[in-house]
């Protein structure tokens, strides 16, 4: 088993990407759960770049992150300066972490037009750089556009490695900086520098991005190819197109590959609750589509699949679930059988009641066809089936609502919406009104209002989301219309439907649901 | 120059995907638009899933589809049944498409496992079910989970594909069903598998999924290694982690790779287009980091960086995004960019008056921050530059509009809405009022009654599509609604886009667009 070293740069290059950006506090926690997974390289961020990032290496040094290594991040001295005066030099040893990583130009093109070098001075300043950090740190070299150079100049590109190594950098990690390299160019690039380093202690690395859609071929073609470190971000985040996603890398090396160990050989069970904590972090949204982290990576819809599902598991999972920490879900659709049914309802021991199934069945397909889908509404398939089963119990009858609403006025530039509900609470009867940015907005206000004397817990659920869909688009503005609610309250989120001609009735279903699923779970002391 | 197939299945399954549903005119719009793009094949749904699919095998004969082969998927034959007799069978020959393509079992276990058949009725199934077929269409065969059938037992995967070469089928497509397969795996089959066939003429595909984040690599490993057929999905929507993406297929095919031919050697300035109008039909959010094709694919942050790309954009950009379709963005100043502003006026020679191309960027950038995108809503981006540009000259003046709207009563299963608006036409007031299935409908209704009078010509007018996206979600049911209308009359259809936290103020606001722009139409005599 050939150890690969995992090298983490979410929080220097994974900065880079639209709309990303790190507090200090956000920084140190990702570092932490980093070197819990066993992760061996933290790349901290750019010195010179921002105070935050400074003050991050005083910071980090006081958390535990195992073996991990904390790695300062970055460039070659300036063309005109000795190193021992640069002050990105400066800054890199001030940051005290027992690794540097230094960039420098390996593509010739980029050293004459963007440096403004020469060739030769390019190279002294690989050199003497590498050469000031190595008195007293380790030393990794980033080659900046290695494989544009390779094409452009080859020996060129591999004498700027020759000058890293020959100043004392323990790594060369070859960076497909465009992201623009295909996985036969990285592999036969990477064997001839491996050909190169030969009779040398040298770790070759490999850093991609994912310009073409192929960072985690890439990563992998070098890896069989030689490479033992492998650069990139939690969740792929990065500029551009991203740069590789770790996540991928170390599942496709621990789990698919052969012949490789990455993490020390540690389980990977922690590798989805770290996806998520990273996008928690930045505030982004997960990717459900995500290889092997994803909420929908193991989410099964139509029936002939989940029929064969329940037969054998690995028909249609490439992996388990567990190993990555992930989990299956069964999808009501448009195209699902009783198989799907059976499987949702399975936790409530219902499934062996073949008539209740049939009539749940029957209940799906003749509200799927009315343009209703419970994937992503299962609050409102669990009420359907408590209805069904009988074990529903209404918290509160709905008499009716009225919606009135306009154009902007003097207090509302938006227009205005008001709406009136009466509801039924047990013998009492609850007539209220409420102001809303929307006709949705007014009428969940109202729905409070005439509840939360009867329902006080209801105080604490919050609306996280809201969809609307046109199921037959066709029909232009005569078409259904299905909504989606999101809710939520401390410890849980629920998703709810309605479908209507008419988006108001439609939003009414939904909010209606919202609220009932609430209240049947705190029943349930849930 | 090798010419590869692009066959394309997000009509069929793409539609896997979770939240992914398509309505038959979104069908049909879609299919329109990859006959445009010149995809050879184009699979339109399973016609014994569900009407609406079998409604698009009507509707589709209508349409121009330039040199795209419409493909009808099913399934082998039952096994205890004569495949004449199969309903199945009989759907897919009741599809009246040029191409059936049928999905058999090339795994031993799954033919036992989840058919319980035989490894020899399995074989049956497939070589009756495809000579059956084939009697009045070009069959395609999937292979269903050949590489994990060729991994348990190569021997039988090799049968099941010979027993569809033996029946007729033209065309043997190698399916990674769970998209565990790695690219050296994908490339050492294809090789035996055209060894298999290398006296017959059988054409070779490939069918990968997302779920190892390798589908890219191992649709081009397969090219590479023979196979001339890609099956895949635009933006690689699809179950799980999705399909693989064709539109990172075509552009690595047709820019990265060398010696391969596809979409007959058309240009791909269309492919950006195309992954944001399936975005937009899917009702999906566009992906900012999608390679070649997403907004932040060649968008650049960070001073070096933007520096270095005015010295030379291929330091940092792997291909030249025009080549695409797609534009370069630089960070610094967000949003669309002065180049778009030009290239969408430029039909009105206005591209000249600089100081009014600034005031449209002010605009459409100010626009842009409420949450508009004009993207697919170019009549309402037509009207903003007509008055900016003073050539505007308004056909009706909104006074106002009234909602009331409530829950069902006698007459209304799905509700009720009214509508009043008051307009000014020329020196006349007209105040109407007019009933709805919901309020948008209503005021569509109100709108005609008040205008029908002095235009005549909006009787000819529909409303074809509408469509509502919540634009920041995390606000619930308080946050920006955008909608869009597209509307048509017997030559042309138009959208039109209206934002504001009150969804029945965007959609007054898009449908007073849709009004005004066909009475401009109208007055230019289009």
């Amino acid at each position: 088993m050939r150890p690969i070293e995992i090298y983490d740069t979410t929080l220097r290059d994974g900065t880079q990407g639209e709309g990303i950006s790190f507090s200090l506090q956000d920084k140190l926690n990702i570092a932490k759960r980093l070197g819990e997974m066993g992760i061996q390289f933290i790349e901290g961020g750019y010195p010179l770049s921002n105070e935050k990032d400074t003050a991050f290496f005083q910071e980090v040094r006081k958390l535990d992150l195992g073996d991990a290594k904390v790695c300062a991040f970055g460039m070659t001295r300036r063309r005109s300066m000795k190193a021992a005066d640069d002050p990105g030099m400066k800054a890199l040893l001030a940051a005290e972490t027992p690794v540097c990583t230094m960039v420098g130009k390996s593509w010739d093109f980029q050293a004459t037009e963007v440096l403004g070098a020469t060739l030769d001075e390019n190279l002294a300043m690989i050199g003497e750089s590498v050469a000031f950090l190595k008195q007293q740190r380790d030393v990794i070299f980033d080659a900046e556009h290695f494989f544009d150079g390779w094409k452009a100049n080859p020996d060129y590109a591999m004498k700027t490695l020759d000058a890293a190594v020959q100043g004392g950098a323990g790594w060369v990690v070859l960076c497909d900086t465009n992201g623009g390299t295909l996985p036969e160019e990285v592999a036969m690039a990477v064997a001839k520098v491996k050909e190169l380093f030969k009779d040398r202690s040298v770790v070759v690395g490999i850093h991609c991005h994912n310009d073409s859609e192929l960072a985690v071929a890439n990563s992998l073609a070098a890896v069989d190819a030689g490479a033992d470190q492998v650069q990139g971000t939690i969740n792929g985040i990065g500029e551009r197109c991203g740069n590789v996603d770790l996540i991928s890398v170390i599942a496709n090396l621990a789990i698919k590959k052969k012949g490789y160990q990455v993490l020390g050989g540690r389980p990977l069970t922690q590798l989805t609750e770290l996806s998520r904590f990273v996008y928690e972090t930045a505030n982004l949204q997960w990717r459900n589509g995500q290889p092997f982290v994803g909420q929908s990576a193991f989410a099964h819809k139509g029936g002939m699949h989940v029929h064969a599902i329940n037969k054998a598991a690995s028909t249609y999972e490439h992996i388990d679930p567990a190993v990555v920490g992930n989990e299956r879900r069964i999808l009501v659709s448009e195209l699902s059988g009783r198989s799907n049914i059976i499987a949702l309802t399975s936790k409530d021991n219902l499934q062996d009641d073949k008539e209740l199934m049939n009539r749940i069945l029957a209940e799906v397909v003749r509200l799927e066809n009315q343009g209703y889908q419970f994937e992503s509404a299962g609050a409102s398939f669990d009420l359907l089936v408590k209805r069904l089963a009988g074990t529903f119990t209404a918290h509160f009858e709905t008499i009716k609502y009225r919606i009135v609403a306009g154009d902007r006025d003097a207090q509302h530039a938006d227009g205005f919406a008001e709406a009136i509900v009466k509801l039924q609470v047990g013998e009492e009867m609850w007539f209220d009104a409420a102001e809303g940015h929307g006709p949705v907005n007014a009428l969940d206000a109202a729905l409070r209002k005439a509840l939360q004397g009867t329902y006080p817990e209801l105080a604490e659920m919050r609306l996280l989301d809201f969809k609307v869909r046109v199921v037959d688009s066709s029909a232009g503005t005569a078409a259904h219309i299905r909504v989606n609610i999101e809710s939520g309250d401390s410890n849980d989120s629920w998703g709810t439907i309605g479908v209507s001609e008419n988006i108001i009735e439609a939003s009414w279903k939904a909010l209606v649901d919202a609220f009932e699923y609430k209240l049947h779970k705190s029943d349930s002391g849930a």
